[in-house]
């Protein structure tokens, strides 16, 4: 399986640590001869005519061509009226399912152990329609939107992910007793997917009581499915209960294999140049994104490299518990990686 | 303090383990002398002129004539149409700030400990409006509601709460990044508030921020202020890091002194009328009551043999680690008030 062909990926190193954990990434990847070729874009938004919003023209050419994408941390800027460059890349590329497994990491302590579950999150409407009103003064109103094209998309999604991924059950997460119509069609589109997956177990759940019970005892879970909001609001959840957004992966997918992978910690300013940042949320991103591409072999043999250095807890860096610089818990797993040949 | 006059509260048994939980309160009430006469009401929806959905009316009148209630659970309604009781009791009382303090239970043990937090959750707007459309076939909007009127009111009361109750900070919780203007009409709020609060110091965090740190470290957190869908979650999340709604007070409070006290568990039918129930959620709910009504000292005593009585783990109903039936542990808590004088 070191054979394949070698395919180009997209890389957005990104701001603050960005660079130094995409660094770090391309060099684990190097020593698992991991068949990726990486081709690096910036992108800083620019405003086309019409004052519109839009990504550089090069990095939207080269993610058309490549599909697929890795990214690091973005800056989230500040002037008034600029999209957040995370959702523009969303909308951009239509990555309608956010994708978050949290898995309990083995030598990293949090009050949870055998946590592993995924979120899967609506990613292109609901809360985040951007549609809102002032309807006289003092008086602002936000449009939620909810498709039954997009809820059914994101619904079906979720079964299939549960199918290819050996998961036994999708839970709905809604307030379909508040918001009738729109939580009510997202739960309708789940419940007819449901109906066409029957080897996967399905279960509805109010959002409010999922939280409830995924800090009491989060092992109940297994894949969920919800709409926007709730999802950016899970998947942060879910991600505290394992370490936080510095051990947790991400996905963006899309249709036809179009994907983007990224880490959805911040830029770490204080700490960026340093040699000091965890790359581990990038490199679990990456290992995502072999899986997705079908690069299994070495999806697992990078996966596992990673995962028993922060066991063996010897070369980590500091949140991990650890002295280590980026640079060395990196060396620590490339050694790793050559080691397994 | 024994002496105070005599007030009347409407009390509202609920449905389910209701009556069963109400009546442990009224005894343990007896037992600690507390100067308080019950007034019973069901409070089953009534269909007025129209069609609107109504509380009965000598609910209404008895609420209106004493102006604090006490609350059990009730059962939620299937018929279409049908408003939530819940609800309806918030609007009709126009009881806008819903309060809930979750501290950690010595005795009862969960991941979590010395959490000492309250979320104080807007309780008539936002994604509650119940305004919902179809706007063409298979796409719905919601519409969350925020204005500048109840923004103003929560944001107010979280801070003369925090100076009430000695405590030092309040966030303001929101996703402003997104619904940029009505999250950023409550946030403007909140930070005009907090200008004309300046012992109380101030902070903002992203919802999705706070989940994570929430369950990473709930010490942190003091005092919250947010819309009402974020505050349904993060009281329900909150809950969870003490043990559950099982022992989770919570106040709805209204302007002119109105307020309605609940527990916020379900109506558990499967144990219902079985001796079985635990009346904490129910009775740390009264003893805010008390508090509100200034009855400080009443408040003080019933507290102490409450957790007295769960931290010495002999007589506590099964959900609490114990074997006791509900009526063994409410009389557990009778001896110790009545050994308190
Ligand atoms: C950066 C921000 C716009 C984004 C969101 O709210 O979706 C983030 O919280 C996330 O979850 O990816
Ligand atoms: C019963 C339900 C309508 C209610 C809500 O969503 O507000 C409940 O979850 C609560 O938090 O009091």
């Amino acid at each position: 399986w070191l054979k394949n062909a070698i395919q180009t990926v997209t890389l957005i190193p990104g701001d603050g640590i960005g660079p130094e954990i995409s660094s770090a990434v391309m060099k684990i990847f190097e020593a698992a001869q991991a068949p990726i070729k990486w081709e690096k874009r910036n992108v800083t938004a620019i405003q086309g005519p019409g004052g519109k919003w839009m990504i550089p023209p090069d990095a939207k050419e080269s993610m058309d061509r490549n599909k697929i994408g890795l990214k690091g941390p973005l800056n989230t800027p500040i002037a008034a009226g600029h999209p957040s460059m995370n959702l523009l890349l969303r909308k951009t590329f239509d990555l309608y399912a956010n994708v978050r497994p949290c898995v309990s990491i083995e030598g990293y302590k949090t009050p949870y152990t055998d946590v592993n579950l995924v979120t899967i999150r609506e990613n292109t409407e609901g809360e985040y329609s951007g549609i809102e009103h002032v309807i006289v003064d003092g008086v602002v109103q936000s449009i939620k939107l909810i498709t039954e094209q997009a809820s059914q998309r994101i619904a079906e999604y979720a079964f299939e992910y549960a199918r290819n991924n050996q998961r036994a059950s999708v839970t709905a997460v809604h307030k379909a007793n508040i918001m009738r119509m729109s939580d009510g069609l997202f739960l309708r589109k789940c419940r007819e997917a449901a109906e066409k997956h029957k080897d996967v177990k399905f279960t509805e759940m109010y959002l409010d009581t999922v939280c409830l019970n995924m800090v009491q005892d989060p092992t109940q879970f297994d894949v969920l499915v919800m709409p926007n909001l709730y999802g950016d609001i899970l998947s942060d959840l879910c991600a505290g209960l394992i370490g936080g957004l510095g051990v947790t992966p991400s996905g963006n997918i899309g249709t036809n294999g179009v994907a983007i992978f990224e880490s959805v910690h911040g830029t770490a300013p204080d700490i960026a140049g340093k040699d000091m940042a965890n790359p581990t949320a990038l490199l679990l991103s990456a290992v995502m994104m072999l899986r997705h591409m079908g690069l299994h072999g070495h999806a697992k043999k990078i996966e596992a490299a990673c995962f028993d250095t922060i066991r063996e807890k010897k070369v980590v860096t500091k949140d991990l518990g650890g002295n280590s610089k980026c640079s060395e818990f990196t060396d620590a797993i490339c050694q790793r990686v050559k080691d397994m040949d």
